[in-house]
């Protein structure tokens, strides 16, 4: 290092090179501001995906090292901007459908620049004050948007994973009879076991590993023919277990599974989980909402039974990335499971005005103020805004499953919530059986993989017992009518090309 | 629900509440970023904090229901953005040296901003072309920054919290012994165990918890008198576990301490975790970057030994939150303790050219664009940038460190990196001993509790052997040699005032 005297010379007229004066700040943020209202402008009416490889993004980017020396912010902005602008998919075009992530509300963009601005340390409230306030609020808006007790717990969170995670882990403390903090599972008298549908998502093979108890640990419980969990063979399988001496600990009911949007039966599974003592948590991370509408299904409106609850506002209430929720009924139960007081914190705002530090309630200690894009869309809509873009998406997404029906080429599985799934299924091939299952799964598959290239809309998919399912999932409140009934004969289309490619002569009339 | 015809006659012509025209966009962004240029130029001269209270936050946001209808989204911005202006604590103050947060760099909220807008998913790299290979290129440079080798895996991650279990978690799958993932903990033949020195941050009681070891798996290394662990006594340990039938797993070298900054030996600690084939994880969250120095101390170069490494970018490379990392020098050793292959994931590219899919790295599915404001940072100051100003950083705390040994009413503790700790002594009181210890902790506390609420600085203390330090940490590009010099005589100021208050009679000369 150079010396002492010469270094504190520096310092004391010390112009950080990342810093950036407030005119230029204003010169390199209004231009950045103009480009995203140009591609606000632009983007809806041209591919949804550029569908690059990733040698040339690759190239684009260039492969050298950490550069010695910098450059001027603006240009570095604005061709970043480009590239990202050029070379993305775009989960706000009307045409995108795939997997579950919505279009990102605009003003949710500008929320997370005042956010980082601001940025506020969430972790606990002496550092955000209004951050932390305007948290809570989120958190109690949310849970009365779905009908749920406001006088919950919760927190944000990163996503789906870890808004699950956190009900996962309430759990475990809930449940555990001994004191797993200190001994942790090996120390306790028996295995927990956990109970899910055959549709639950991933996110519960991660958190048995991750959290110690085991793939073993997870007892599949079976579906009916709508995909909703067997609530008769539940609760069979708790009480069988719990006489062959396993600890029975969680059960989650999904509230819109990630194949078909199947919400299971949550009220029957609610009622299994008081007689046997069992916690009960519901994914709801993509279907949730969709309980502020009102004659919604009663098994929906069930959530508000569920010890906890996971909800993600960047699905269905049209946030960016990222924000996932976690809500708590007995708010007790987060500080159980995640609170530590190091004596190097010194957060105790008044005994008289107790305040939320967030670090106690979840994973992270310091935190993004998350909260805010959410917030704002709460407040810029209302819940009748909320109400209206759920509803209408539900109602495309009923319009594209009839125009599915209407093509004779593709074959309707299932509609729910705003999923639906079908698929390619030439009519020679009807009826052919097995001898054809698997070439029709093929088909499907490469049908899906040139329409997610192609750009023209972007969808996903889904496998049930083996078959190979087109979905689409609409939490897109910039979707058109025309623009789902543009997608049956899309399908057709390439499908029909895949299909004159790709078929075996075994299989032609 | 209303009936389908009308509801699909609604949604043909659908103008979504949340959705702005790009004209609105650009007027409400424009504003914002105005706004913003206005806070970077004021917020610097005012206040640090405005240190309100709950009740008055809470006045301020009101307490009512979420609200049946919306607002116009300029308002509403401009409302919001003018309460977390005037309200907030602000990390980006020269004299913020609280904690471990760094001043956010302006570019960075752009980046925010751009990153929202294009909303890319890094969890899949068809959903993120240009963020995944952005993610991927912050990953190597950030390696190549700090000596680490660049050949290795890591992910963005939300915080320290995060990347230490991240290493964590690697580091258990690795070092189990048996199909940990299948059976869990309690099928495993032996008790995993962990070494960490007493000075290791918190989040190490939240890993063995939430991952299932139970507290009573830490081994605490005793720390010499600068606090740096004592690696005969950590070999000594890992050896006599051994042959008590434990598992040793993991030893968490700290590269710059939450309490005074210390920086392990890890060099002599990477030695030991060699020859006992234990994993060498460096929690270097807040200190890592410090190895970008030239001729920096040769136990701080030595995380390039580490198996592991975690380090945040909100911290020390200047990011606004939420920014951590996580290094493992064998990628394969992220996919082991994390990838799962759903059914209803079409993720591949192709075999040509293999793209990195980050979910199966790490804890979460869909992943914001965390990267962005990373990147950008190290393009627009390049190496050079961040070493001077992380190198002036450290010179200023040296000159904080300076000033406090000038003021005879202060006692200086130690300096490390850039973090000077001390406290307010009395000079009477010197000498006094166990009699005058604990009011000095009190007259310490109580100090610090005006200091952070009074706005003209804010630092935070440690707690090194039952003694109450304060402790000031510069990983801020916008301090200058004026504000660190101001601290002592503030200090002094506020320490006699609450001394002249509270000391009891018996302490009196």
């Amino acid at each position: 290092m150079m010396s002492t005297r010469k270094s504190r010379r520096q310092a004391s007229k010390r112009i950080a090179p990342l810093d950036m004066s407030p005119a230029a700040f204003r010169s390199v943020g209004r231009r950045a501001v103009d480009d995203t209202a140009k591609f606000l402008a632009s983007m809806p009416k041209g591919s949804v995906t550029a569908g690059s490889a990733p040698k040339r993004i690759r190239k684009l980017l260039g492969t050298g090292k950490l550069p010695q020396r910098g450059m001027a912010p603006g240009p570095l902005l604005r061709a970043t901007t480009k590239l990202l602008f050029d070379e993305s998919l775009f989960n706000g075009h009307p045409r995108f459908w795939g997997y579950i992530t919505s279009s990102p509300a605009p003003l949710g963009m500008l929320g997370d620049l005042i956010a980082s601005a601001v940025n506020p340390n969430v972790g606990a409230w002496v550092l955000s004050p209004v951050a932390s306030e305007i948290e809570a609020q989120t958190i109690r808006w949310i849970a009365e948007l779905i009908g749920y007790p406001t006088t919950c717990g919760g927190l944000l969170v990163s996503g789906g994973n870890m808004a699950n995670f956190i009900g996962f882990l309430a759990a475990r403390k809930a449940k555990a009879t001994w004191d797993i903090r200190t001994g942790g599972l090996r120390s306790g008298p028996a295995a927990m076991t956990v109970y899910v549908s055959q549709e639950t998502h991933t996110w519960i093979h991660k958190a048995v590993d991750l959290f110690g108890l085991g793939l073993e640990s997870i007892r599949w419980i079976p579906v009916d023919a709508d995909r909703r969990m067997n609530v008769k063979e539940l609760e069979q399988r708790i009480a069988m277990d719990r006489s062959a001496g396993y600890l029975p600990m969680l059960v989650v009911g999904t509230a819109g599974t990630v194949g078909v949007g199947a919400v299971d039966p949550l009220r029957d599974i609610a009622a299994v989980c008081r007689r046997q003592e069992v916690w009960f948590h519901v994914d709801g991370a993509y279907g949730a909402p969709a309980a502020a509408l009102p004659r919604i299904s009663d098994d929906l409106l069930a959530l508000s039974e569920a010890d906890s609850l996971a909800l993600d506002p960047h699905k269905w209430l049209y946030s960016p990335l990222e924000a996932g929720c976690t809500l708590v009924k007995n708010p007790a139960h987060l500080e159980d499971a995640f609170s530590f007081h190091p004596e190097y914190y010194n957060f105790k705002v008044s005994e008289e005005e107790p305040a939320l530090n967030y670090y106690e309630l979840g994973m992270q200690n310091s935190r993004g103020f998350r909260a805010l894009k959410v917030w704002l869309a709460l407040r810029m809509v209302g819940k009748a805004g909320f109400v209206r873009m759920i509803r209408d998406d539900i109602s495309l997404s009923r319009a594209m499953f009839d125009a599915v029906r209407r093509q004779p080429a593709l074959e309707p599985f299932a509609q729910n919530l705003s999923i639906a799934t079908f698929r390619y299924l030439p009519q020679d091939l009807r009826g052919k059986g097995e001898a054809a299952a698997e070439y029709v799964n093929d088909l499907n598959r490469e049908l899906l993989n040139r329409l997610q290239t192609g750009g023209e809309a972007f969808i996903s998919n889904a496998v049930v017992d083996g078959t190979y399912l087109l979905r689409a999932c609409i939490v897109n409140f910039r979707t058109k009518l025309a623009d789902v009934k543009s997608l049956p004969e899309l399908v057709v289309r390439i499908g029909s090309q895949v299909d004159s490619e790709l078929r075996p002569a075994s299989l032609h009339a």
